[in-house]
């Protein structure tokens, strides 16, 4: 094997890790969250989304959020947007980079967003360019790539194809998401192959989910293709709210603890960031879902 | 990557994972938890210790559970001897192998056996050489052989050397365990690699903790050099009475369901195995550490 020689990860922690907490979180608790994930070295924090309230509610003070962060150099801030009613509301928060999705299963799509795949799309083109218009980077969310909660098993094929559609309508980047955690090594690497057939390896991030316990074996066969951005959630946060069972963002921690203990530079320092998830673990009143935070605050407790 | 075509799992539950618990746990339900075992597909179990009775109460009844259990063909049953007094007493029992241990570092050596790593090793020759007389095999379990709660970061050079001492009085196949779980892919890689100068591939076994955990992307970093023999504990039974915060032996279900998502056979049905963690889970009165089995069980709960 060889692998990268560094390696980028987005926490999505604040964004897609909050956003099914029943009791929403303050913004003063997030706006301090994403403050230790960037003092922590994190390059790349996926911070709130633009969808409506009604349907999201613990993103309604997306607006507070944006504006109470305070920027550091170098850090990308990432917002979602769900429409170009999102997307301009989005706009006076200043985001970097706004993020679309689309998933790789139809039946997915259906109940998700409650359209095919190829209308998915069409709608998000003008979001697309808009934001390009507007000098903004655009990342696409590909979820369910390797399963899906309704149809099962999802062929490589059809994840090409969310890919395509993605790079045609100006999309620059994407995640190849495991929405329900069930994938393992040679699977994972077929889906990010299919990706790979329209995006560079710069342009395509690993996002895989815990459930099954497989994310980091995931991670290694996805360093293995050369894949060097990730998304991971510090304390493992968050879940898909429409994927029975899909608990499980794999916690950023045990992303690092594996990346440093392979030589792999992150620019992450790896007890500020447990001390991240230990914040909001605590506001949120459970235990960490991270092993390594676990296993180190154990050893810390002496 | 190019991976075996088929794994060989040895589960130490009814050993290694039963042997610290405070409450110890009848013959009968570890003879029902081997039966339960053979019948999901396991192909070689650590049955029980003939350590002294002072040491491992858990462990008193060796005599009871070898007697109690009901051979099947074509299944290994080995247990773990620590002196010729304990090998003497567990020849009564037949086993197929015995086990004998030491640590690739001195100091864990010395406070888990209160020897050196040397002279471990030459109070197990004699054992070695009776059971090879006696036509029974013999495994060599290593410990910390990537870290160790005393000395830190352990150098593959030190597996070497035990790997090389367990050779030269007749172990026949070792395993490299990461006792206290704190291993990542390279540092696995070296581990094995290091006993691989003195053991063929095929006498080699991986045993990987899930304490921070990796065990499972240490498990395709294994696979990976070719290494076809792992060592898990169902529900993930147990951890290292002598390692602090060593808790996890990896699960049986989780290295399962990884193999079987990578095409790579096992033997094992996966549903069977699951329902055999759950019988010694609901005795134990705590859940499954398995994640595989949590999203599993889930999932049939509807």
């Amino acid at each position: 094997m060889k692998y990268p020689a560094r390696v980028k990860i987005i926490d999505v922690g604040p964004r897609d890790g909050l956003q099914n907490e029943k009791q929403p979180v303050p913004a003063a608790v997030k706006i301090e969250l994403v403050q230790r994930l960037q003092d922590a070295g994190l390059k790349e924090i996926e911070v709130t989304s633009y969808v409506s309230p009604k349907w999201v509610p613990q993103m309604a003070d997306n607006a507070e959020v944006m504006a109470g962060i305070a920027r550091k150099a170098g850090v990308l801030y990432s917002v979602l947007t769900p429409n170009l009613k999102g997307f301009e509301a989005a706009l006076a928060g200043k985001p970097d980079e706004i993020v679309v999705f689309g998933a790789a299963s139809e039946a997915f799509s259906q109940r998700n967003i409650n359209c095919s795949i190829a209308e998915s799309i069409e709608r998000f083109a003008p979001v697309v360019q808009a934001a390009l218009e507007a000098g903004i980077a655009v990342r696409g969310a590909m979820s369910c790539t390797v399963g899906c909660p309704y149809e099962g098993e999802i062929a490589p094929e059809k994840v090409g194809y969310l890919a395509g559609l993605m790079k045609n309508i100006g999309v620059q980047r994407v995640d190849v998401a495991d929405t329900i955690g069930v994938g393992t090594p040679v699977k994972v690497q077929k889906a990010l192959e299919a990706t790979l057939a329209h995006f560079d390896l710069d342009q395509v991030s690993g996002h895989f989910h815990d459930t099954y316990g497989q994310a980091l074996s995931n991670t290694l066969a996805a360093l293995d293709l050369g894949v060097w951005n990730f998304q991971s959630s510090v304390a493992g946060l968050g879940g898909c709210p429409y994927a029975k069972g899909a608990t499980g963002n794999v916690a950023t921690e045990d992303v690092v603890y594996l990346l440093q203990g392979m030589g792999i530079e992150t620019g992450i320092d790896l007890d500020k960031l447990i001390d991240a998830g230990q914040f909001i673990s605590e506001h949120l009143g459970r235990p960490t879902q991270s092993r390594v935070a676990k296993a180190l605050l154990t050893k810390r407790a002496g």
